[in-house]
């Protein structure tokens, strides 16, 4: 009989330590496959241990496979293929690069309040918070939300056909799936680069659709072959373009003519129009329920918080309800209660309107400080009605990295107009700027006016 | 010029009274396109109004499309293609059904604890929590998960491979970008239905891989042409099969055979191992860097809280970086911080083995008092050594059907083992229950076994 070296003075428990042994022996061989091991009284009479404790190693092994049991009979090692040893890894260095630097806006978002709701959430809703939100949303926020919609966009929408989801990108999968993935799916060129990689990363077939002064090129978007064209009417980015009414109507014609298009309406930064009533959407004009609405309120509220949603045409949501209801919802009960109750309360609105009076006054302290300064006649600015961007054409010799990097050194984080292209303009688009609101504060913009001038200067 | 009637007593302000106004006359062709719009003085004057008033009009009619300006000439109207006139919606009744009934096992969550944990960290971590988490998922937690899989599960992987993410659902759709669509998926039949319903929404060709006594039959996985197989080796769900060491290895030998195969091993309830030591993962033994592993804590905390995570081999870990890296973080940083002081400050060990006791208690005590019953014989149990299940088998003439209606009106959730069948079989597997112990309260034990005995009873 085998003697097992046992060490009770060992943090591992007995039995563990037997387990590990006879598993030793049976893997390397030195018990072979179809041997009967030790009878528990036996083995533990012969190690001078508790039969408990064979019994329960025997267990631990019969369970992991390494031993069969035959009634009354006893315990068998088994045949086992021989298993490759484990190669172990290097530890990976591959941690994620920081987050983005603090953004000036996170300062603005009203935490105290929120943290509030959530200390009264955690009170009042102790069993909802313990229950899986209905996967849909909860009613709560859907309700919210149509309300928040009725007074701020003018539309007045049906809960039962409001989707939330654990931010935008996730609904984009969700709305592949939806709409199938047999349909090339058209995207604004320049756009949002990230959009982009989300259709590519689901293996649809994706088709840059260019834009002109307008919006989306209807002459393009014909010839792109595109059965679902995704946009931002309200607010392009990164041109700033907003979608004037006659092309509505001819995109709403374009959609009228197949049966299977679609339009999907990303909302993303509506509120923020500075002066004026905000744009109505496609979706409320939409008369064939084929627009599907969506908006976000990582970037009204707070980018921490990872709340979307979508809003479907009625025919939509049945098909929603049969292929895709079984879904979970992706947020927890938590948010959801916590966002319904800033919105009911009227903390959203409050919220963003001061956040518009603040990007309004950077936006005109900008402009003024722009005109009288020595580059007024070599910058034009586009797409500063509205949102949380403007562009920036600048006459200068330097290139796009140049200017990216000189505006970087004064605190402005900006992109060229190129990265945002699918597919670059051969020519004519440099020295075309995206600047960020809400990275900006008043107290930078001299030295952003300064860098402006330098910039532009070196044109001369 | 025109004469609008404006009411200064309404609640809509005069210039938005004018706005609609005039937009209806453009979009009915009362003022035809191209028509020169009376200037904001004179129009000022004629309807007794400020021309601040006017002004606003004409530029929201500006901002979206339905009139012109032309520098030093005025406003002019478009012309218009023909707006189709919306249909009204009316309004879906399709709000959700019901969440599931409270479960029992809700209960028994420490949620005093987990409150004063999400206090803590509204106090302590504000900054962080304005911030959008990374990519993968915040540090602490990946951490946090890894000192747990060192002290539960006895591997140690590297947090750097961790991802986060809102759900299984969510990371299974993430997980099919990154192995690919060409591949067919293997599942296992019976298996949790949902997992082949998100692989089918996601449009890939998905085989049903029969099992066997220990797990996954290679016979059939071989002839299935499935190069991934999604399997629970720790506790089959609904089987409540232990793929043991041997089966384990055959595994192994099969994904070494070919470049592109993988696994995807879902440990969803691992945790919850009665008696011994935690089955050993696959992932942990894995040579050849190709098994991923997934859990979640909806099974073990609470179904309202939707963090998951997948612990990818080093070299896919580098393709997820390159291919997803640019997907954001599904999961608020509020719950992942105070996961992670859950997890780290031992609550989370607590929690697990006051549910594995009480788990026991009742499937001990269900054992013990079938045993005792006239049906004791016409009743096996299996799958009951871990996790949140069991199946019985019963010999009764009784439809699953009403087997179940019989069940549910004794308080038990059950279902027929028929429904987790992919490819049901031709006969033979009438009569096997799948019953949840998060469902079972002690209490509810004498009526079960009652139920138990008439149901049976009729075989006679």
């Amino acid at each position: 009989m085998r003697t097992y070296v046992l060490d009770a003075g060992n943090k591992k428990p007995l039995y563990e330590q037997l387990y590990h042994a006879v598993k030793e022996d049976i893997l390397a061989g030195r018990i072979p496959g179809g041997e009967k091991l030790p009878s528990k009284r036996a083995l533990a009479e012969h190690l001078n241990i508790s039969r408990v404790t064979v019994e329960t190693a025997y267990e631990q092994l019969l369970a992991e496979g390494y031993v069969i049991s035959r009634p009354r009979s006893g315990y068998y090692a088994q045949s086992l293929p021989t298993l490759p040893k484990a190669i172990p890894e290097q530890p990976s260095a591959v941690f994620d690069a920081a987050p983005s630097l603090p953004s000036a806006s996170a300062g603005h978002f009203p935490f105290s309040v929120w943290a509030r709701l959530m200390r009264g959430v955690l009170l009042d809703h102790r069993d909802q918070l313990l229950q899986p939100p209905p996967n849909l949303g909860l009613a709560e926020l859907r309700q919210a939300i149509a309300r928040q919609l009725r007074r701020s966009r003018g539309f007045d929408p049906d809960p039962g056909c409001i989707v939330i989801g654990a931010g935008a990108e996730y609904l984009y999968n969700i709305l592949i799936q939806l709409l199938g993935r047999e349909h090339r799916y058209g995207l604004e060129d320049p756009g949002h680069r990230k959009i982009a990689r989300v259709y590519e990363a689901n293996g649809v077939s994706v088709a840059a659709v260019s834009l002109d002064e307008q919006g989306i090129d209807m002459q393009a978007l014909r010839s792109s072959g595109a059965a679902v064209m995704h946009l931002s009417p309200g607010h392009q980015y990164p041109t700033g373009i907003v979608t004037p009414i006659g092309r509505r109507g001819e995109l709403m014609a374009w959609l009228a003519e197949q049966p299977d298009r679609w339009l999907i309406e990303d909302d993303y930064d509506s509120e923020f129009r500075f002066s004026g009533r905000p744009i109505p959407t496609m979706f409320s004009m939409d008369p064939v329920g084929r627009v599907i609405y969506m908006n976000t309120f990582s970037k009204t509220i707070t980018p921490a918080l990872r709340i979307s949603y979508m809003i479907l045409p009625k025919a939509l949501m049945a098909q929603y309800h049969e292929k895709l209801g079984f879904y979970s919802c992706t947020v927890p009960s938590f948010e959801q209660l916590t966002l319904a109750k800033f919105l009911d309360d009227g903390y959203f609105d409050k919220h963003v309107s001061r956040m518009r009076r603040h990007y309004r006054v950077l936006r005109d302290e900008f402009l003024s400080q722009l005109r009288a300064s020595s580059c007024a006649d070599r910058i034009t600015v586009q797409g500063h009605e509205a949102g949380l961007h403007m562009l920036l054409r600048l006459q200068t010799p330097l290139s796009d990295e140049e200017t990216q990097t000189r505006l970087a050194q004064a605190g402005v984080r900006a992109a060229a107009l190129r990265q945002y292209e699918m597919c670059p303009a051969a020519e004519g688009q440099q020295g075309i700027m995206v600047v960020s609101y809400s990275d900006l504060e008043l107290g930078q913009l001299p030295r952003l006016i300064q860098v402006l001038e330098q910039i532009t200067t070196q044109a001369s």
